[in-house]
Order: structure tokens, then C-alpha cells, then sequence
């Protein structure tokens, strides 16, 4: 059976950073901690935000979030949270700032630790609350403003994804502005983020059209804008397109994601690289169109119409045209992967939660194979 | 600035009434009004979802509901509801019945006189709260189970569109089995209904991207699948894609809808005829298609890509071929509208809610043009 239901409110225009006052009063937040990484701060995005609250409030800044989260950094995110008194948590960011921002929301409402809410391990039950929390996104790919789940890596080398309709903020405040000094790289990774939330998730079996008609409508729009965005970061309509893509990708994935996130979260996890997730989406995507084309022919012409091919063209080859555009690496040989790290990449991707809702099911194998085409 | 929220529980699938007893309870429902019409009794609808509460429940039907429902009906209906001392509203049938159930749960929560909620008068405002309604369709057309709208004609012949987020059930239960019998003519007029609702919700200037989305995934379902419901009312994937078609639609008339329903509203109030809604949208839809084209060319080929026509090929010619194909009228004339209705159709148009978002303002002279065109 499909239950349907569609999340957050989602505040969506240049200048919607205006109505966190609004939300913060709804959500009932008077101290909020604000989750953000040293990049977001020194780029005068948390002043921008802070901005809008008029002086008045009362705030506590934690600033020290990792590229990939850590459970580390949750935990001492969430000292800081309780020790300062906070009721609640604004997320300034990158999926990053917004996942750990997750993280802290949950552990204020349900307590630790925090792998006991595991979905793969029936952890979804244990979340009795979570403290509320608003999202401002200040990059256009991870969705976490609008989306169930969020992703950190635990002390014991686990990629683990969290995911319960309790994890969706308790609003969303997309303001493109926060996005127009985004680097040219950054704009290409985390676009292709977004376009690859867009296709997985429409490519899933779970029955949900409604988030399909979404997966495709952000898909139309982010393929026709990311080139723009990226040549030209002062572009107000791409960089509101790209917003847009991306919250729509993130509504979307309610219905799971697949192989490439799968895939992604794996060779993510690799601590010597620390690589970016949305360019490992961008170059496991191209594999995993292929291996799943058998499975997926009617919806692929859907997706060749979303994105201006012509019936029967390669999907997949347009993605590695649009990659080589953007000007990200050909393959994960570019980005330092090694020989080496592909047994364990393997191992982590077939155990993880993406992994389940592929609409074709990888062996180990399938997996390697994946993996040697992306090199 | 474009907010964004998604409505409500939505249970779809065969054997989805089963949902009904926990979503009473979780509705806080112990005592339902059942408002619905005797069309729907006679075809052993009540019973079937009756049946699925298990014969514990008190419950005080209502079967009262006209064709286009009255403020009368409503009146009796809430009579009944308060002297039964009711303290929720189960709505079972088309847009009518659930129309009714949803005036009747608004007098329940905020009183009377109902036009004072009239929401170009303001009244959307003086909505305090909504007794809780659970909504069961048994046409797929409407959508009202999941709409914000619902539409009564009112006793001094005004047709009041009413609009507000309190009004969108507590919980949609659509469960395609109910539709199984539905008859032909009354499928293809629904469906024309649902496919309606996609077209005219996604050409509305209304910033709203995943709803867009919505509504060409309505539109891409029901186009293929209204054909073969028609001609055989058991085949059970063409009766689940067209409930999910209308149900899309009306998640998507978030939007607005446009100048098709400013005229079906101001044709289907004319008393001695007591026309199908669905049916007058299919006969205005080519009209104002053609209307609205020189202000929709990229939205256009996004309904071409969607019914599966070719670049820059007239929409408006092959919704006429449709509906001649499923067997609705070919025009007003063929319904019993006369020259003599034209005049008050116009001013009654002019006025209506929807008119205010079609994509290209129509003056008096328009709207004479297109009921014209329809006749």
C-alpha cells in the first residue's frame, strides 16, 4: 500500500531568509544552537542568517562540523547544545551542517546513543522526539532541509543513514542568496547531488507517483540550469532553479534512493579522501543507468524527455557528457581511489539502505562491476 | 515567495479501507456522520466501508447529498450531525458527498452562516477549526479527499468556492475496489474531471515546482489510462491509475485552477439543467486551451511530452478527439445550455475564484468567445 504524505512547509524565494523569526516562534525555539561549518561562517552566511533575527535572541554558534559528519562531531555539538540551554536547532549549510544538525535534534529529543536509531537495525521505532529544528540550506544538492533522513559516520568506521519522518525539519528556509557565492566546483558537485536524488528516486519501485512527478519536475529543471549556475554563480534564476532541483530531489527521495547512493556512501566513508558525495553520485550515476536499463525502460523514457533526449538515447552517456561540462573528474582513479579500497566499497554497499530500494538488485559482482566501469 | 506544504495522509491501494478504523482513531472520531447520496448506497458503497469499521461504531448516515451540493443539504445534513450528536464526518462518494461532509465539518468547527467563509469576501480567515473528516472517494475525479476546496451552491444561487487548509481531511482512503462499478458515461466525466484539474493546476502562474510535477504525473496517468477505464470498468490498473490521476490533480489545484472552472462553475449552477462538473470541464477545456496558448508555449510542450503528443501539436484537438473518444458531448448545446444562459455565465464566471489564476486574464468579451467556442 502507498501512504502519502509530503513533509515540511518550505519557505522558497530570494529574501525567504526573512521568515525565520516567524519559524523559530512556530517551532517554539527562543535559543537556538546554530549548526554550521567554518566555510559557511567565513563566507558571512551565518551573519546573514543571524541577521534576520533582529540581535535580540539569544544564540550558541557551533561552527566545527566536518565535511563528512562524525558521531564525534554530533557529540560535541550536543555538550555545547545542552551545556548552552538550547530548545532547539537552526541548521545553516551543506547537507553536512544539516545532517549534524539532525544528529544533535535527535539526541536532544530521544537521548544516545545514536546508533541505536539504526533503520537497518529497527532503529526507526526507538525515536520517541526530536527537538525541533529549521533548516537553511547555503548549497542547492542534499535536500536535508525537506528530507526524512540524514547521513554520519559513526566511531566505528559505519556510513550509517537515519531516516524517520521525524527527522524532517519543522521548516524549510530556501533563500537562493545564500547560494550565489557558491565556488563554480562546489555548484557542479552538489548540482549533480540533486540530479542524481531526482533520478534515483524516481527509478525506485515504491509506489508513490506524486514524489515521481516531483523527482521529474526537479530533474527538468536542474539539467536545464546546472551549466549556468556553474559558468556564471551570480545567475539569480539558475541558482533558484538549482534550489528548487534540489528540494524537490530531497522531496522525492521519501520514496528511497539506490545503487549509486549506496555505492556513494561507501567509497564517502573512505577516511584518507574524504571525498565530496555529490561527485561520487556524478560518477557512480553513469554505471548504475546502465546496469539498471533493463529494469527500467518505460522509465527512462521519462527521464529522456525531462531531459531532452530523443527516444531511445543513452542516458547514461549524457550524464558523462554533462560531468565532463561542469568539469568534474572522469572516474574515481582521478579522485585518489585506489585498487585497493574496492573489496570494502563492496562490502559497505551491499549492506547499505539505498542499496534496498534499487529497482534492480546488485550482487556483490554487480557491485564490483559498477565500481571497475566508475574507475 | 512560494510556500510549500503537502497535505494530508493519502491510503491508496486496493483493500485500502482497511485504514479506515485507525484513522478514525487517530482522528478521534467515535461517533462519524457518514455523508454521502443514495446513488452511492444503492451501489453498496456505505456498506462496503461500513463494513470495514466492524460493526462496533455508532454511526448516523446522511444519503441526502445532491448532484451539486446545496447549502440546504448542508444545513439538514449538519442538523442530523449535531442532534446525533456526531463528532466527525466519514464522506463517501464523489465530490458532492464529500463537499458536503467537508461545509458540514467546517459549520461543526467554527458555526454558522456558511458564506461568511467565502474567501474572496475574506472568510478564509474566520476559519477557526474543522470537525475532523476522513474522506472515502468512490469517483476518481474530484479529488476532493485531498484538496484544500469545496464548492456549494448556495440558497440566493451564487456556486461559492470555498478554500482554506483546514479543509483538506484529516485523512484521504482511496481504494480504487470502490470505483469497479462506477458506470462508463460517469468514468469518462470524472476522469475528464482529474485530467482537467492536472492541466488547469499546472498552467496557473502559481510558483510552485513539486506541485507542477504533480500534476504532469496526473495528466501522464490518466491520458493512458481513461480510454481503457471506460470501455471496461473492471480493469482494476486502469481504475488504480485514474484515482491516483485524481488524486494528483487535486494535490496539485493547490496551485489554482483557471478559466475551464470559472465557467463549468458558472454553467453548473444553472438550476434547470443540473449539469456533471466533470462533464463541463471536458467541453470547456480545448477552448481555453487555445485561449491560454500564447502565454503557455514551454508549459505546452510539457503537456505534449506528457499525453504523448508531438512538438507543437494542438492539445486542444486531441482533448476534443478524447472526449469524443470516451463518449462525452461534443458541446454545451448537446447539455441544454442555451443562447439565453450566456450572459450570466459570463458574469458568473468573471467573478469566480479560479479565474483569478488562469494564466491569461480573460475579459467579458473572452469568456463570451469561449462559451462560444463550446457550444
Amino acid at each position: 500500500m502507498a501512504t502519502l504524505t509530503y513533509l515540511t512547509t518550505t519557505h522558497f524565494d530570494f529574501g525567504a531568509i526573512q521568515k525565520l523569526p516567524a519559524e523559530l516562534g512556530r517551532a517554539g525555539i527562543s535559543k537556538p544552537l546554530i549548526a554550521t561549518d567554518k566555510g559557511v561562517r567565513s563566507a558571512g552566511l551565518v551573519e546573514a542568517v543571524t541577521g534576520a533575527l533582529g540581535g535580540d535572541m539569544a544564540i550558541s554558534i557551533f561552527d566545527e562540523t566536518p565535511g563528512n559528519p562524525t558521531e564525534a562531531a554530533v557529540l560535541k555539538a550536543f555538550d555545547q547544545y545542552a551545556s548552552d540551554g538550547c530548545d532547539g536547532v537552526v541548521a545553516i549549510g551543506g547537507g553536512s551542517s544539516m545532517d549534524l544538525g539532525k544528529a544533535v535534534a535527535l539526541l536532544a529529543g530521544s537521548g544516545g546513543p545514536l546508533d541505536q536509531y539504526d533503520p537497518l537495525a529497527g532503529g526507526a521505532k526507538r525515536v520517541q522526539s526530536v527537538a525541533p529544528l529549521i533548516a537553511v540550506p547555503t548549497t542547492s544538492g542534499t535536500g536535508s532541509e525537506v528530507s526524512v533522513g540524514f547521513v554520519i559516520i559513526m566511531e566505528d568506521g559505519r556510513k550509517l543513514t537515519f531516516a524517520s519522518p521525524h527527522f524532517v525539519p519543522k521548516a524549510a528556509i530556501c533563500d537562493p542568496e545564500l547560494t550565489l557565492g557558491l565556488p563554480a566546483m562546489m555548484t557542479a558537485a552538489t548540482g549533480m547531488d540533486a540530479i542524481t536524488h531526482c533520478i534515483e528516486a524516481f527509478l525506485t519501485p515504491t509506489i508513490n507517483p506524486p514524489a515521481d512527478g516531483v523527482a521529474l519536475d526537479g530533474l527538468w529543471r536542474g539539467w536545464r540550469h546546472l551549466p549556468s549556475a556553474v559558468k556564471d554563480g551570480g545567475d539569480r534564476d539558475a541558482r533558484c532553479q538549482m534550489m528548487m532541483c534540489s528540494t524537490e530531489g530531497a522531496m522525492s527521495f521519501i520514496k528511497g534512493l539506490g545503487a549509486v547512493h549506496a555505492m556513494s556512501h561507501a567509497a564517502g566513508r573512505i577516511a584518507r579522501l574524504n571525498l565530496h558525495h555529490g561527485t561520487l553520485n556524478a560518477v557512480f550515476l553513469p554505471a548504475v543507468l546502465r546496469f539498471n536499463a533493463p529494469n527500467c525502460e518505460e522509465k527512462y523514457e521519462r527521464i529522456r524527455q525531462a531531459i531532452g533526449l530523443t527516444p531511445g538515447a543513452d542516458i547514461a552517456a549524457a550524464i558523462t557528457a554533462m560531468n565532463a561540462d561542469i568539469g568534474l573528474p572522469s572516474g574515481l582513479q582521478e579522485m585518489g581511489v585506489e585498487e585497493d579500497d574496492i573489496p570494502e566499497m563492496i562490502a559497505y554497499a551491499m549492506k547499505d539502505l539505498s542499496a534496498l530500494t534499487n529497482p534492480r538488485t546488485a550482487s556483490e559482482n554487480d557491485f564490483e562491476a559498477m565500481i571497475r566501469e566508475s574507475f
